[in-house]
C-alpha cells in the first residue's frame, strides 16, 4: 500500500492530480508558490493530513528557491510563503499545523546559516510525512479492533491513502484488514459536489480488491435502514476540544442517520487534527466554495437554471453526541470527549 | 400557473421532455406504445400524479389507433396496452390507479360500440387530469395553512407542476402563496442521481419568482442544523395504509434529519397515492435502476472506476413515525395514520 502522492523532486513537489481520478492517474510537479496554492485550493491534493504534508513539502521547496543568505530576510520570506499557503483552505487544521511546525523549526535554528536551515526544513517535512505514515498505521490498527471480519462499513468522502499517506485514516482499518485476508464490504457515499467518494474511495478500495458499492449520498438512509451497515467510518478535518468534528459536507447527516438506525459512528484521524483552541464546533470556520461546483462541474451542460443561488459549504460539524468514538494513533477516545481528548495530550 | 406538460394531439400525447430541462423546454409527441413506455421509463415524464395522467392520455391515444370494431378484441388489446404501460415503473401507485380506472370505464361500457368506448376513454383521461388540477389546488390550500409568510421550506426532488398538473403537491403551497404575494424561501435538494431538484424544482420556482437556493442532498443536515428551515415539504409516490410513504430516494434521510433537528416534516399528495393494499411500507416494491445513472449520466467522463458496483434504488420508504402530517386534497392526516388515512376513504 504505497502512497506516491508526495515525492520531492529537484525543483518542486510531485503530487498525483486527484481531480483527474479515476480516469487518469497523472502526476504534476508544483514549482511555484502560485501552483502550490492552486493545487491545494483546487483539491488537486486534498484530505486533511495530505494537505499538511504537501504544504510542508511545498514550504521546504520554496525555501530552497530563496536566494538570500540573510537569515532574517530568509525567515521573513518563509513566513510570508507559509501564510500564503495557509490561506488556500481554512477548515483543515493540519494545513496550519504543519506550516507552523515548519516555521518553528526554522525560527528555533535562526542562529544557523540559511543553507543549514534549508536542510532542517527538508528534514522536518520528511519527518511530518513519516510520522503520518506511522500514525495512519496506528489509527488503522486501532480502528480494526472495532470491527470484525465480514462487516459492512459505510464511509463518506475519502480518507484513504490519497488523503494521507499509506493506509489512510477512515479507510485504514479496511485496507489493513484486507492485507491480512479479512473480507469487508464497503458502501461508499459518492460525496457531492466533488465526488471524492466515487472518484477516490472507490478507486482506492477497488484497486486493493475490497468489495465496494457506490451509492449517492441520499441513499445512505435506505442502506442503513436495511440493517446492512455494521459501522460508519469517516475522517476529520478539525476536531474541537469537546469532540465536535468538522469533516466533509454530509458527514453530519451520516452521523444523524447512524444514531437513528443504531449504527456505531466512528471518526478516525491523527491527534494533529485536534484543535484545542476550538472549544466547540461553533469555533470552527467553515469554508464556503464556488456555486459552480454544484451547478456545472463535471457536467456536459449546466444542471440548474442560470440565475439560481447555491449554498456550497465544504464541511459541516458533527456534534460530539453523535460520535461513538474518535480513533487516533494514541488510542480510542470515548465520551465524555472533553476528558478523553485532553488525556491524549497529557 | 399553467401546466402544458400534457396535451393531446391528433395522433398522440404531447409532453415536455423533462430530461432536457433546465437547458431546453422541448415538447415531444408520443405516438407509439414503445415511445410511451420509454417516456415513462426514462423519466421524460415523471412525478407520481403526472405519470398517472400521462398513462391515461396514452391509453386513450392507443385506443383511438385500434382498428377493430369488435368490442371483445378491443378490450383485450386495451388491457394488453394498459399492462405494458403499467410495467414501465413499479413504485408510483398513480400509474396503476389511472390505468385501472381507464380499463374499468371501458369494461363498464362493454355494451357500447367501440367508437363510443373510445370517446368515453378520452373523456375519462381528461377527467383524471382535471380532477388532478382540482386536487392539487386543494392540497396547496391545505398545505399553505401549515406555513406562514416568510417561512423557509426545504424540499426534496420535484413535486411541482411538472410532476402533476398546475400547482403541484409539495411545491403547491409555495406557488399558491407566491401568487398571493407571500414570500417564501426554499432550499431545494438537488436530488441525485437524476437531479430533479436542481433541474426541475429550481426551474419551476425560479420561473415563478420564488427565492430558491440549490444545495446538494448531503447539505440538508447543515442547513437544518443552522435553524433556517421552518418545514420540509415532499411529495409521495405511494402511501401505505399505516402512513409509511415511498417517495424519491433520499426522502427518508430528510425525514430522519427533520426529526433530529425538530423540523416539521410534511408529505403532500392526492388520496389516489394512498394504496390501502399496502398495509405498511414493507409491502411497497422499490424500483432499482441502472448503475449508469450514478456513474456516467450527465457527466463528461465516468465518475467511478469501471468495475465498481452501484446500488441505485429510485425510492425509499419513510416510516410513519417520522411524518408530522400527510396533506391531501380531502384534508390533513395526523398520527395515528391507520385511523386518519382510513377516515379519508369513509
Amino acid at each position: 500500500m504505497d502512497n506516491v502522492a508526495f515525492t520531492v523532486s529537484g525543483d518542486g513537489v510531485i503530487i498525483i492530480d486527484q481531480t483527474l481520478l479515476p480516469n487518469e492517474e497523472r502526476s504534476v510537479t508544483l514549482k511555484t508558490k502560485e501552483e502550490m496554492f492552486e493545487a491545494i485550493y483546487s483539491l488537486r491534493v486534498r484530505g486533511a493530513p495530505a494537505i499538511g504534508i504537501c504544504a510542508a513539502f511545498c514550504l521546504s521547496a520554496l525555501a530552497n528557491k530563496t536566494k538570500t543568505d540573510n537569515t532574517a530576510e530568509f525567515l521573513s520570506i518563509l513566513t510570508e510563503d507559509a501564510d500564503h499557503l495557509n490561506s488556500s483552505r481554512p477548515t483543515a487544521v493540519n494545513l496550519g499545523w504543519a506550516l507552523s511546525r515548519m516555521l518553528e523549526a526554522a525560527k528555533k535554528n535562526a542562529g544557523l546559516p540559511v543553507a543549514e536551515i534549508k536542510k532542517l526544513l527538508r528534514r522536518e517535512s520528511i519527518d511530518i510525512r513519516n510520522e503520518d505514515i506511522e500514525m495512519c498505521k496506528a489509527i488503522s490498527e486501532n480502528g480494526l479492533a472495532l470491527i470484525k471480519d465480514g462487516d459492512t462499513i459505510l464511509t463518506h468522502c475519502n480518507a484513504g491513502p490519497l488523503a494521507t499517506s499509506e493506509y489512510g485514516t477512515a479507510l485504514g482499518p479496511i485496507l489493513l484488514g484486507a492485507e491480512r485476508g479479512m473480507k469487508f464490504k464497503v458502501f461508499a457515499d459518492e460525496t457531492r459536489p466533488l465526488l471524492q467518494g466515487a472518484r477516490l474511495t472507490c478507486h482506492e478500495l477497488h484497486k486493493a480488491g475490497v468489495d465496494v458499492t457506490l451509492i449517492c449520498d441520499n441513499m445512505a438512509a435506505s442502506v442503513m435502514k436495511s440493517g446492512l451497515i455494521g459501522a460508519c467510518f469517516v475522517g476529520c478535518d478539525r476536531v474541537a476540544a469537546n469532540g465536535d468534528t468538522a469533516n466533509k459536507i454530509g458527514t453530519l447527516g451520516v452521523a444523524v442517520l447512524a444514531k437513528h438506525f443504531g449504527v456505531p459512528f466512528y471518526v478516525l484521524g491523527p491527534t494533529s487534527t485536534v484543535d484545542l483552541n476550538s472549544k466547540t464546533g461553533g469555533d470552527i470556520k467553515i469554508e464556503l466554495r464556488d456555486p459552480d461546483e454544484i451547478k456545472n462541474k463535471f457536467y456536459t451542460k449546466p444542471m440548474a437554471p442560470a440565475g439560481v443561488k447555491c449554498y456550497n459549504p465544504a464541511f459541516d460539524v458533527t456534534d460530539n453526541a453523535l460520535i461513538t468514538a474518535i480513533v487516533t494513533q494514541k488510542g480510542i477516545c470515548r465520551p465524555p470527549y472533553e476528558k478523553s481528548i485532553a488525556a491524549l495530550f497529557e
